[in-house]
């Protein structure tokens, strides 16, 4: 399937059955995590991923009942820093610099124009653009998923601030964005044959001359 | 190609030859962006095609001479609503109704909490969400354009209130958030052949018990 179909067949799975996703599949997933772009390549963001009952069934309380954080075969938690600091935007370019083995007047100067750029704006304008970066990320493993066959629940419904609290966020300087249940669907699931809807391409696109 | 393979292949285009993109392929991107999941199905973007050199070259001065808005073949502005109102919110539930034949209390009960949860919130915090929402239909723009072998360079290095002020965006209710030239790689291009680098996993990811 190419994307667009895949797109197609995807749907927002409101209930997984208890079949688990094998490891190969997730480290897929996570690849494509891994891969996807954000702004000058700092990827300011950490996902966790969740399998156990316990956990799962803690999230689920926080998540205004949504049975699929329980019934999902893996939970991936999307957080984006809470903050950019030099530390970390050095750390991001020390990694690319090593990587690239190359480390010179240039990228440095550009390494310290980004430094600038983000530390002279409050903590809450950074971290609408982290946040942003891992939406991005975010895509990229609802598509992975989908083109594995398994399904997966964009999730934005739960309480963040609480679960920052329950799996100690904060002092990692991190804020949680969105959730991801991985898993696949009950055949059951209430929301397996609504008709999926979108708007027309009038309404969404325009041309400007 | 399957979807890391296409992102190992795509990479941050900043100079683009003068090959035009079929309108087939458009489409394609569009109707990408058009399926992408957003929250509720509310689908709060709106996305401009621009071809015509005039404006590209009015929007590559707002750009930070970034010159690949100048070379690409087509321009996508992605924007966001500004804020949910009521009105909004129930033509997106009305395309639902109507395209599903299927109206009830349930639902439109469904559709009254959404009012309410948004209408309640300042402008400012709802087009965090709304523009989150257009991030996810940029992210499979991205893609998209890669699986159809096209060059596409994520962008938010511009100046989005002078953009909104040149295209009249605010008259619309929207605010601009990301844009992605598309076309062909020129073979010059300085970004071409640098090594790509992402962190380790390790850095990115994390399993919790």
């Amino acid at each position: 399937m190419n994307l667009v179909e895949l797109e197609k067949w995807r749907y927002a799975t409101k209930a997984m059955n208890d079949q688990k996703v094998s490891q190969e599949n997730i480290d897929y997933i996570l690849e494509a995590i891994q891969l996807a772009p954000t702004s000058s390549g700092i990827q300011p963001l950490e996902v966790f991923i969740i399998k156990g009952e316990e956990l799962k069934n803690k999230i689920f309380s926080l998540s205004f009942n949504q049975t699929v954080v329980k019934d999902c075969s893996h939970l991936l938690v999307f957080t984006a820093w809470d903050n950019y600091t030099e530390a970390r935007i050095n750390e991001a370019f020390e990694n690319m610099f090593e990587k690239r083995g190359a480390r010179d007047e240039r990228w440095d100067a550009y390494r310290q124009r980004i430094v600038d750029l983000y530390t002279n704006k409050p903590a809450e304008e950074n971290f609408v653009h982290t946040a942003r970066q891992a939406y991005i990320a975010f895509s990229f493993a609802i598509m992975a998923a989908a083109e594995l066959g398994l399904d997966a629940t964009p999730m934005e419904g739960f309480d963040s601030a609480a679960l920052d609290e329950l799996l100690d966020f904060k002092k990692r300087g991190l804020k949680s964005v969105t959730m991801l249940p991985i898993g696949y669907r009950a055949e059951d699931d209430w929301n397996l044959n609504m008709k999926k809807v979108r708007k027309d391409k009038e309404v969404l696109f325009t041309e400007l001359d």
